[in-house]
């Protein structure tokens, strides 16, 4: 499932119109974080001027530019839409943007849920350019039923879940894969959403699959990472108490069967965004979580991820204290405190397990 | 969402060839119980010359037919695809059976997930012969994110859970409605599968789907039903313990915000088919339903519908009241005891809401 046209070999313009924010453009934010040498401009006239920085924090250097016309200076190859809008639908007016991105020759970057490439119109002129367009979202033909074979790989299977849409699984997944790695851990990040597959190079947008085959592209996306890997930190999506995507979340759980699962959850949210609906206390959600895996395959929540991007260094801390003397779990902000306490706690679950393997090992030799 | 061709309209052929039998052909098996009048023939070379109750116990009078050929004597109008194998795609040997009844001039109506309007060759041999192909799964354009709106319906919204696939969701939701019909009551039965679509006329397909909006289209069921009934029963799908599946249900669950759930499970089954997970208890199942509704908007179990159809009666009474008294609620097979019990329940539960809700207002009106 590794995508022809891999970001990281591009330079990218991000275009963000009129919706430039940390949480308003996930993609951009993204992008801009994990892709920064790649990322030569981001359009948005409202903040025209300005550093990216000044607006999300991170990608100092980064200039906010008017239009597609004054990217072009910064000579970019590809434009990358950085917006991912309820319903996934391309924004009207952003279609004469796209024409102007098609006759300069970029290549185009998209994680709508709209396939660019299936716009004839777009394609014939993309096709034309010599240009991909590139649907980060599209998921591969022919997906398989779950059918519980994620259960049998060798690798150890960890899955980011959480309270609610944008708390920071793919974020905390992608940190903890990064400071596993640092202490020379074998270990894949798998996407499984249009951002993470954009700055990963591979997975599938498990919401995009048709619902029936959704757990199997879960699945799938676990069968290929470990063929090479032994620790898998697979990307969360949605919220069990999500009335709208739920059931995604459920199919990912299922479908990838994780043998332990991190907790995500921005300690300031106490409604799901954009619905009046309440959440649960954390020890209620993870309960949940725990609850649903176990008639499948057991496993449990051993860290907390914290996402306290709109708190103080002082909230920030005593948000983490409080998650860990609720829930008796190591709790960090993976942006603010690094991911270090959830690697500790992945390395610490892996060898209980090879201690609890090596028993039963032992209990069968002497029977 | 009604469909253009009616199934009660034609005369049907359908095509269950060498796998006709209660489970093996569950479409088959649910046309010729709801549309026993229009079936005029089974296609099965394995049990050709016998009768079609010789095989599922229902359908006495249908003959089943060596191949289209011979079902072509009774003068059908349109060719039924009788089973729905995992997966849903089309089994390549029946691929010259379509063409042979395209050339006959009859419609196809399949419920398939790969789409036969979607083959170019079918689709330009119907048009050249001028009928139908009739995709029962394949779902309406630009369906929402669910958004909770279910909620605010004033129609009491029922909807049938289960334990597994293929253990009378649909069976009963139909059965229900019918009884509560027949007692005056103003209900509509709310069609989620391809099988209910064809019986009933129309529906959404909710597992052809793409997930991010598979609460959505069961958020639009549950909205167009309630425009002229009062009492919906939404037909459930899958199982919340389903590793395949369960995404659907939770989807289904969430999007359409049931008032009540009734409960269904076939007693002689302790794991899920196909599969080699452990089913939990009845209570525990029922506790599940409860717990992942609850978030949301609460609804309890209020009864529950047994398919008993591998045991005895005497049997079949046993496993009806042991659930009775394991739960506490009221049980039954519908197809062999009737759904009265059920309706009773339900109409218990309009009742006890009509009562909560003059309380209510009387306590608004007294402050």
């Amino acid at each position: 499932m590794l995508k022809q046209l891999q970001p990281k070999s591009q330079r990218i313009a991000i275009l963000a119109e009129g919706s430039f924010g940390i949480l308003e453009s996930k993609t951009a934010t993204v992008l801009v974080r994990y892709l920064p040498e790649n990322v030569v401009a981001v359009i948005d006239s409202e903040n025209a001027g300005r550093d990216t920085s000044e607006i999300i924090e991170i990608g100092e250097g980064i200039p906010i530019v008017r239009d597609l016309a004054e990217a072009m200076q910064f000579d970019p190859t590809l434009l990358a839409i950085g917006i991912a809008p309820p319903g996934g639908e391309l924004p009207h007016a952003w279609r004469a943007i796209l024409h102007e991105a098609i006759h300069n020759r970029l290549h185009v970057m998209s994680g709508l849920h709209q396939f660019l490439s299936e716009d004839p119109e777009l394609a014939e002129l993309a096709a034309a350019h010599d240009v991909l367009l590139w649907d980060a979202r599209k998921p591969p033909a022919n997906l398989p039923v779950a059918t519980c074979k994620a259960d049998a790989v060798d690798a150890t299977v960890i899955l980011t879940v959480g309270s609610d849409c944008r708390v920071g699984k793919m974020l905390s997944g992608i940190e903890v894969t990064r400071t596993a790695r640092g202490r020379g851990l074998d270990a894949e990040f798998c996407p499984t959403g249009q951002n993470g597959i954009m700055v990963w190079g591979w997975g599938i947008a498990i919401d995009a699959v048709v619902s029936d085959f959704t757990a199997g592209a879960a699945e799938q996306i676990v069968l290929e990472g470990a063929q090479n890997h032994s620790l898998l930190i697979v990307e969360g999506q949605g919220s069990l108490v999500h009335p709208g995507y739920s059931g995604v979340t459920l199919s990912l759980l299922h479908g990838s069967l994780p043998d332990a699962m991190i907790f995500c959850h921005q300690p300031s949210r106490d409604t799901v965004a954009r619905y009046t609906v309440p959440l649960p206390s954390v020890p209620e959600m993870i309960a949940q979580y725990e609850a649903m895996a176990a008639p499948i395959k057991p496993a449990k929540v051993i860290g907390l991820a914290l996402n306290c991007f709109d708190l103080s260094d002082a909230e920030a801390h005593a948000a983490v204290h409080q998650a860990e003397a609720e829930t008796g779990l190591p709790a960090t902000d993976v942006v603010r405190f690094g991911a270090d306490k959830l690697v500790d706690a992945v390395q610490a679950f892996q060898k209980k397990n090879r201690n609890a393997n090596a028993v039963k090992l032992k209990e069968i030799q002497n029977l």
